[in-house]
């Protein structure tokens, strides 16, 4: 499937709501659960999600729109909610998620971007040029990917609870993909 | 985690409302997409869940309450939507989830189970003995897994899209769990 404005903008819009729908006022034994040491919980997600809007998705896209592939985007810091969420709550967070992804959808389409500017190039500092399209559908992706993550720590807490239905369950397996990016 | 009402019921109470605000209205490029031959759209997994509500979650409950572990649960079908479905829209199935789900709740609270009742034991066809609460532990995690299996079908309709960010996405890998049960 190609990166299209009209399918990608009802996903990024919906994110905010679909994890106030799963998480707010859930008990802190599935908001705060992760999977282990160096994993993230569900309100740990949603901290990073924040940070992704301030300083990834529409920075880049302004960057590159004003460097092209000549100066690399600066580096992302997929940690850095840790620090920053300190002393808020989950309610807050997803609070700031909402108005910080409403504000930044207002920003992208001020820009009036058509589909011929999703070839425009940037530069990655890890993997030299890529294209605003492929930015674009990564921003699709990554939510996507972090919504899924969350549903996996919370089914993991049941990974003894479901007994010899863990079989049947292979979100509950032992060893899952690592989306901590 | 062991399996408790408390922790359980608000988040069987949210699938449908999550499931709505992620694929209500969203184009069909993504609710009619799947992994391949043989994998569920997002489409497939609403229908999948309302055979569950049908046939699967609370009749087993009063199934396992009536007979004990002496008569197994009947087999579930766990393709029955791919019949089920014809015909019907995403927002119908939504409606229908939605109806069902709170209808098993309901059941579920009208049966005044307690703690106590966690350890019940029945049958099923395959494991032989499981207790009421792995059962209802895994309804839980059923939720969680198929909302998880949505969000991935979703994101690797993207997979060639994203271009070299594929490598920081695992949920776009190309082979991941099937939780098509």
């Amino acid at each position: 499937m190609e990166f299209q404005f009209d399918d990608a903008l009802p996903v990024l819009r919906r994110t905010p709501v679909v994890l106030r729908e799963l998480l707010l006022d859930l008990p802190g034994a599935w908001t705060g659960a992760n999977e282990g040491p160096g994993t993230w919980s569900p309100f740990d997600v949603v901290g990073h999600l924040i940070h992704g809007e301030r300083t990834d998705w529409m920075p880049r896209v302004e960057h590159l729109l004003r460097h092209g592939d000549t100066v690399p985007f600066p580096v992302f810091d997929r940690e850095a909610m840790f620090a920053e969420s300190q002393g808020l709550s989950l309610s807050e967070l997803l609070d700031t998620l909402a108005r910080s992804r409403t504000e930044s959808l207002d920003r992208l389409m001020a820009l009036g971007l058509t589909g011929t500017d999703l070839t425009r190039r940037g530069r990655h500092p890890e993997f030299g040029v890529v294209t605003l399209g492929q930015h674009l559908a990564t921003w699709v992706a990554h939510d996507l990917s972090h919504v899924g993550q969350v549903v996996r720590v919370m089914a993991r807490q049941y990974s003894t609870a479901v007994g010899p239905w863990q079989a049947y369950l292979p979100i509950l397996g032992p060893k899952g993909p690592t989306e901590n990016t």
